[in-house]
């Protein structure tokens, strides 16, 4: 039988492997916030949308089915949508 | 010839696809999360273990590859934490 060390191990393990893809999926997000960054650089829009960004919380709210409650869900986005601001300011 | 505004629209859909797949995954996460936190329950655990919280950053930083740097990932990840370990404190 599993002890408690080795079940807790085992689960690290996948959450390791999902924390890899969520990496990989947040820079390939980068990569399109900066492509974004850049057009509206060449066509002098301003970086921050609100519209946007509130468009953006809805529809990860709309399409979330938990097991995190939709705030907890916008609570980390808020936190993505900050980095991505300021990554596309930094690129200017 | 695209114009500035459908070039953004476009780069808009596939950030909008990242954020279905980041959502999901992010789930998978919480998921095995609780799974751990009813496992250090049941062993009389701690909920926080900052040795692990710093092994995950760490992690995390090592299979970066850009285009964010490491310390904005740790920023991301720090804020997923957090939202991990209040789910898994509501849950007992």
């Amino acid at each position: 039988m599993e002890t408690t060390e080795e079940g807790i191990s085992d689960w690290r393990k996948k959450i390791d492997a999902l924390d890899e893809q969520l990496v990989q999926l947040i820079n390939q997000r980068a990569g399109a916030a900066l492509a974004i960054g850049a057009l509206k650089h060449q066509g002098q829009l301003p970086v921050y949308e609100p519209k946007r960004e509130q468009a953006v919380f809805e529809h990860v709210r709309r399409v979330n089915q938990g097991p995190l409650p939709d705030h907890e869900i916008q609570h980390i986005f808020e936190r993505i949508m900050d980095v991505m601001r300021s990554l596309q300011r930094r690129d200017q």
